[in-house]
């Protein structure tokens, strides 16, 4: 089961946000927000909703997963100064891997959609089956809602 | 009049604060912080700071202010995650320039003092007298307060 | 005509390169650089390869250029400090877009390799037909070398 | 012993340089390098001078250092593309500190010239007198050339 990346253009498709303020130094000299800028957006969700899942799973930390594949759709300028909302939730479960989906929204206008694969890595380093706490909980995310 | 960098490690000196979330793409190798985030987070301070001033002062906008010059004092480690709120102030104003002070606090921990130095130029892009209604302003901002 | 993926992780792909400094603040607090790191080495290598193409097309710059989507794909940690060689190469022409294929080398370690794709811009700022004097120089690029 | 800011104006100041690219990502909405990119170039050049005079005085690391103090002073405007160099070299030895001091050149212009405070901290991790063997060293480096 995996979601398009046209269900991320959509705020409603989104339980889970956090609220980030554009910098001054995410722009660039075309005028607007730089490929970095958006990068950066799109990690803070990645990473603060990976945690939590995490938490929830009732597992001690994301180390054990590897961000393999990053995937950006820029889809509209985004300008200084601006505050967005970035929601993230799963949208595929593999055998070792799963995605995440991000959408980043200024009010409701979206400024880029995102998918974000990361790896669980096993005792030796390498790319190992999810443990079934998290698969479950992964699954649920990606079931939930919307 | 001038006030000590020491002043700034005290929320109670700012009357003006914006709220930011620290980035994991604002921590190094060493485990907090890099510089540069510390100086993207004084930037937006500074800069949204400038424009509300210059908004009351009745001015179009901050364009002609030049950036000159930039201190900062590294007084704790910052650590992801984290939200802050940032701090500024006047702290001197002199024939065509002016000095931001800023203090960047976790809780009421302070992490980092600033002080930023803006000329205002004139129309063959050289050093010049700051404009009446602006000197007053930031005057007024630098007696205010405690 | 398109390159997969796989093509990227050879140097011998590659005519044509930048050198790069790995910089300190390009890492983060997992100890290597960070993919805003990674994205900015690809977009250093991206918009001056363009930009070559251009000139070399006798076009005027990159302008009428929007980047619309960007895909990593992360294969090896890189740490700080390291020089790298980025290389890029049309991998795709299509009608009114085209891919350029980014691959990042420390020595002859593939460390990212990343698709990059820019869509020409007409007149009323929405997709239009590649210019023939350019669709005709990245096809040449797309077919030459290995 | 202390030299002058304007001292750090002059490419013959220096006896150490680093060579860097301006990033596209560094620039932005204003139109040229942002003082974040600023900080990024002069810490290239900090940390690598660091540990190339920790190295000569036979030490394992920088590791015992804290940065505690940036000052920043902007000259010219750096438009990217552009190659730099950036020049480093010991300004100041104190007790248990030492200022390095940087300059950063566009061929002979210079951009940005920068103090940079380091701290020596002992076993408490507190400020602790430099060793005798480093501050030899930052001696020599002090007295030495131009």
């Amino acid at each position: 089961m995996e979601r398009s990346a046209d269900d991320l253009t959509r705020p409603e498709f989104f339980d889970w946000f956090t609220d980030e303020h554009v910098r001054f130094s995410d722009t660039d000299m075309a005028g607007h927000v730089n490929n970095t800028g958006h990068a950066a957006l799109i990690e803070t969700a990645r990473i603060r909703y990976a945690m939590e899942l995490a938490e929830r799973a009732g597992l001690p930390g994301a180390g054990a997963l590897a961000f393999v594949r990053l995937e950006i759709d820029f889809r509209a300028e985004l300008h200084w100064p601006a505050r967005v909302r970035v929601g993230a939730r799963v949208v595929r479960v593999g055998t070792s891997s799963f995605t995440a989906g991000i959408g980043v929204f200024e009010q409701d206008r979206c400024i880029t959609t995102s998918h974000n694969v990361l790896v669980h890595l096993g005792d030796a380093g390498r790319p190992a089956p999810l443990p079934d706490a998290i698969r479950e909980l992964l699954t649920a995310e990606l079931r939930s809602g919307p």
